[in-house]
């Protein structure tokens, strides 16, 4: 592991990077109460979905901790107020209603529990869920390694390196195990607007890893690959649909697109925890709307004419046929994936 | 015509609007000599590709006027000297080099001409450059209304308008006059990183003009396909070689792969100076690299980690096989484009 992470349990303590403030400034902000974790993931201090994922355990584990409730039921009732909050703090990452679906399996079962013994279990699940989150992005980079030659030239899009997760990433962490193994390779780095997470945070990462990149606008991507030979787009996702449909950061799609006119292999990575079976197509994944300031503005700088109008979808749905393959903890899942992601799921 | 300007002659004075300072201030610059027109391309306080064209003539309007020269052949030489500054200003834009050939051929028969004589008639070409300028547009204008459905729904790249020529513009000119002639017409502006000429410029033009519209980052507009019903893109040219390839603001070419899969018409429009029968391809266009800091820095708050390595061609070249017809003041070339704008041209 690198010396700087995203989130870490410190005996009833959450303590987060602060991404917003990356490259420039490295600060860590301690949380005891779940409500400054509901903040934090709408802020997005913290993002990413399977850090999301982790956070929301952990804001809940919070509360196990710190509750001052003198019966199980009262506990089991504050968990569920806070369960609510975070479930509506980002609405597009799987990972988010996952975590918050695995700790109320534990409150749901708690009538014969002790509040003592409810403490302790609501935590070590948040705990269970950082750890298994960790061994996924090993499990992830592991599965991703097949499709990263030697000499790579790799487009990158949005952040998802360990910033994104509790452990080493997902895309970003099969790039970094590629490097860590040997191979030679390139990131040009997609910076990713509105909110730059490529420009700042992945680009930032690279550094820390010692990977060569070059960062570049979103638009320059067929550009790129027009004028090099680019080997491979890798990018995350915040829901996978049980037809191979993904939902990313906004210019997924378009990057795919791209990708696809010009021969270039897509790959989506991420955990078989982001596959939502119930969902059966990006139709029906519901997108974030972000604020307009995200876009009208950049730290205090206005770019704008006042009160322009703005539309600012967070993700895109990028359609299976553009997707080469899903790396996934699980495997790899290729066309037709409502074949693949379900073998995967049951495997 | 509105009552804002990109660039005035003004009896030895060049008045130019600082694009940069928009939509914040509003704040116009008068230059006397050759190398603030010159330092002013470069640093982009003007912008667009027949707007520099215009500027280039200006320039050597400049030197024409406030010249000391006591003989012909000095004025000459120093209009010389002149035009290989202004010509390594900026290297992409067709018009740069075509205005500034045009004051070129009055200089070349000067020998047998007065001084005040060569003064007037360099005098009046670049005059003549800015007043065909404006026409040009309207031309445009009307060229492109067969195009544009009434509730049309558009998107636009960069900046076409009247900050990027000497009159109504090109794309935006063609939208502007369908608005005034009655249709509804929306906009989806892509911001277009990494000047965002589109937040700042684009949709500052269209709130004086009272042209409904949106800002969207770059990668979002194929999200906007799939969601909405689009009419067409339109764009500008900075330089279109005699296959139909067309080099224009980065972020061009995907925007048209993109309308491609989605089957939404994607225009190129400019005037007929920009094509440039010498290239025969776009292989063979020249694209500008500008400085690192554009991406690394939004006015003076750096985005990036120090010491990132940027890679920032200013331009893409979109091929022609994906532009369904190229709107000119000669009239609207379609494919193949080898043949229509070779008749357009003589015609």
């Amino acid at each position: 592991m690198s010396d700087y992470f995203s989130i870490r349990w410190m005996d009833g303590v959450v303590r987060m990077l602060d991404q917003r403030l990356l490259p420039n400034e490295v600060v860590y902000r301690d949380f005891i109460q779940y409500s400054e974790v509901t903040s934090a993931i709408r802020e997005m201090v913290i993002r990413g979905a399977p850090a999301i994922g982790v956070a929301a355990g952990f804001g809940l584990a919070l509360v196990a901790y710190h509750s001052k409730a003198s019966h199980t039921s009262q506990l089991v009732n504050e968990i569920k107020i806070a369960a609510n909050e975070l479930r509506k703090s980002r609405p597009t990452a799987m990972n988010l209603f996952w975590a918050i679906q695995r700790i109320n399996l534990i409150v749901e079962k708690a009538n014969e529990v002790q509040l003592a013994q409810l403490r302790q279990r609501v935590i070590a699940e948040a705990k269970k869920i950082a750890d298994e989150d960790e061994q996924m992005t090993l499990k992830i980079a592991q599965n991703g390694q097949q499709f990263i030659p030697d000499h790579a030239n790799l487009i990158h899009h949005c952040n998802t390196g360990a910033l994104a997760t509790a452990g080493i990433g997902t895309a970003l962490g099969v790039i970094r195990v590629a490097h860590e193994s040997g191979k030679k390779i390139h990131v040009y780095v997609d910076e990713t607007r509105p909110r730059l997470q490529g420009a700042r945070l992945t680009s930032w990462e690279l550094k820390q890893l010692g990977i060569p990149h070059t960062v570049i606008v979103d638009g320059a991507s067929g550009y790129f690959m027009k004028q090099t030979r680019i080997d491979a787009c890798l990018v995350g996702c915040d829901r996978i649909a049980s037809n191979g449909d993904v939902a990313n950061k906004i210019g997924t799609y378009n990057l795919a697109l791209v990708a696809n006119v010009h021969k270039v292999p897509f790959y989506s990575v991420g955990p078989m925890t982001t596959v939502d079976l119930s969902i059966i197509s990006g139709k029906d994944i519901l997108i974030e709307e972000r604020p307009a300031r995200e876009i009208t503005h950049l730290g205090d700088t206005q770019i704008t004419p006042d009160d322009v109008k703005i539309a600012n979808p967070s993700f895109d749905v990028t359609p299976a046929i553009y997707i080469t393959a899903i790396i996934t903890d699980k495997g790899v899942a290729y066309p037709p994936y409502e074949k693949s992601l379900g073998m995967l799921m049951n495997g």
